[in-house]
């Protein structure tokens, strides 16, 4: 709970805003936070598979049984490395690299095409402990781009290369690369030709029909506390669906997509990308908790849930900070999600 | 000056700090914070093009005149459009096409050379009063990469696009594109040849010998609060000579490089980029005037002569906030600076 001294700092509807959210227990996401841990958990790790309208129309039983057992196998990978006193950044790398691998969600097999019927994969990671990052934006032949996040993280001077120039650097350290065909799966073709034909008819804005967002917000990320209480954070996307001009979106930008320091959290977002960029939303998520003293479930919510909504940024994003707490807020229909700590492990998707 | 109930957020040293530069009188960057003003001035601008080592044993009177004129120039291009009821946007996007032109600056014409051989260009503009942003990475046949960044900003629904993809985007907004000799200058060419040269005997580590390190964080940047009391920042760079793999620096990276919000500031970064983004010093800075209520002279020294010398991220800012007040921190051995109000104009080196 805040302080009195701290009303100050709060702006007045802010405060008011957090109590009230705190206080609500009608709630469905604020109860996935969990209250502040009196001792920290020998691990705990969350993952997102993006989200975005998820409407529950658009799910057929199989289809969410597929997701829930993808979510649950990628955290017991995670959970798996953090069990045998593996770090924080290995959890979050393996994670990431099933994720990645699942064409069900929009990172590596399994990411959306550019306009020019291209894959465009994006993915950032970033170390708690030592605060070091590493980041590519639009590579086409690499299987695992968390993983070339990670050697340029642990490999270059540099945090973020991208394109052609990120390929090469992969060659150069050897990153598993593939023929993009590696990428392509139907359903996401599928959603580009529909896309397509809808920008046809009404215009070349850039906006999707709402029926289509299912896909808009595709994204996969993890964030990890280990036994040494080391944080670590990363996040891959494909983008978005009919994305032109390399664009690049949150995932692959430090602070907005991911972020990570052993003093307060690690975060990794999902969301229209752009909102996040411009808000800075991971770091944000830090500065609350370092500068003002909120919680992260306070922090997390505050700009998920107020802010976004406000300016209009539709998404959500998964955290855990440094006693061992998560918060998994969204202001979307939906998010693929997880978490797990010793002797619990839950996904969710509405 | 900060108020006692803050002191319990200040973590002790931070404040103690603070209080210590403060009082500081021998400090000559500090002198450059001006206080806190009683009326917003009619407006307010500052500008930077970039820092370094930039050790006066390199520096001729010739050369230094040119430096000092040039950024006196810029300084007047940016106050007639504040001082004729133009918008901050615009001035910020004015003088830093001007400081792009200019060969003296590591962007634009006179940007620095890839290992490549190549220039490829980065450039970032928010807009404090909506926050949107545009932002480009890696381009090299646009003339004014900030130009297209505001383009990205005003006419697309991305915030950040890159290479290829950003300068077709170019193409099809009309933003002119040049052939890239344009961008050639004999210095920055012979500064790539040294290293190159330098690099052969040492191995490719990517490090820098420190006598050329003149050139390793040039950069543009302009902040800039208009008469509605509308802040904006805009940053542009040529990036780090002989960088490869299309490395992006902070320059492009909206919350790393570049960051505006007209209920606190506005900041455009220049130095060792992969720190300033692995910190996200603009948003920081911004972070720590909203949460924590610092000045902004007390919010930016904290960032730059604190935390990053702690880091060992070399590098300044310039930053204006809402009413007026300037900060030119840096902590390296020079920074080319300046700043304007109504009735005074002044540019610095050391």
């Amino acid at each position: 709970m805040l302080k009195m001294k701290e009303i100050n700092f709060f702006h007045g509807l802010g405060l008011c805003w957090v109590l009230c959210l705190t206080a609500c227990q009608k709630n469905a996401s604020s109860s996935e936070n969990k209250p502040a841990m009196q001792q920290r958990p020998a691990y705990a790790i969350a993952i997102h598979g993006g989200a975005g309208t998820l409407s529950r129309a658009n799910m057929t039983p199989e289809k969410e049984a597929a997701y829930r057992s993808a979510l649950d196998s990628a955290l017991i990978i995670g959970e798996t490395v953090l069990k045998n006193g593996g770090t924080s950044l290995d959890a979050v790398e393996k994670t990431i690299t099933y994720l990645e691998d699942c064409p069900l969600f929009n990172a590596g097999r399994g990411a959306v095409f550019t306009h020019d019927g291209r894959n465009e994969l994006d993915a950032s990671i970033m170390d708690g402990t030592t605060q070091k990052a590493g980041a590519v934006g639009g590579v086409s032949i690499v299987k695992n781009p968390i993983q070339l996040a990670r050697a340029v993280m642990d490999k270059s001077p540099h945090v973020f290369l991208t394109g052609r120039g990120a390929e090469q650097f992969a060659i150069e350290h050897q990153i598993d690369t593939i023929d993009p065909k590696w990428f392509f799966t139907p359903e996401r073709w599928q959603t580009l030709q529909e896309m397509l034909a809808e920008e046809k008819k009404a215009g070349p804005t850039g906006e999707l029909d709402p029926a289509l967002r299912d896909y808009k917000f595709g994204t996969v990320g993890c964030v990890a506390l280990d036994a040494q209480g080391h944080l670590a954070a990363g996040t891959s996307t494909g983008g978005m669906t009919n994305k032109r001009w390399n664009r690049l979106g949150d995932s692959p930008v430090i602070g907005a997509g991911t972020y990570a320091s052993d003093d307060a959290c690690a975060v990794s977002c999902t969301g229209h990308g752009e909102f996040f960029i411009r808000y800075a939303v991971a770091h944000d998520v830090w500065a609350l908790m370092s500068y003002k003293n909120l919680s992260l479930e306070e922090a997390a919510n505050f700009v998920v849930r107020k802010k976004l909504v406000e300016k209009g940024g539709e998404g959500g994003l998964i955290a855990v900070d440094k006693a061992g707490n998560i918060a998994l807020p969204f202001n979307s229909e939906g998010m693929y999600r997880g978490y797990a700590k010793p002797g619990e492990r839950k996904v969710m998707i509405y």
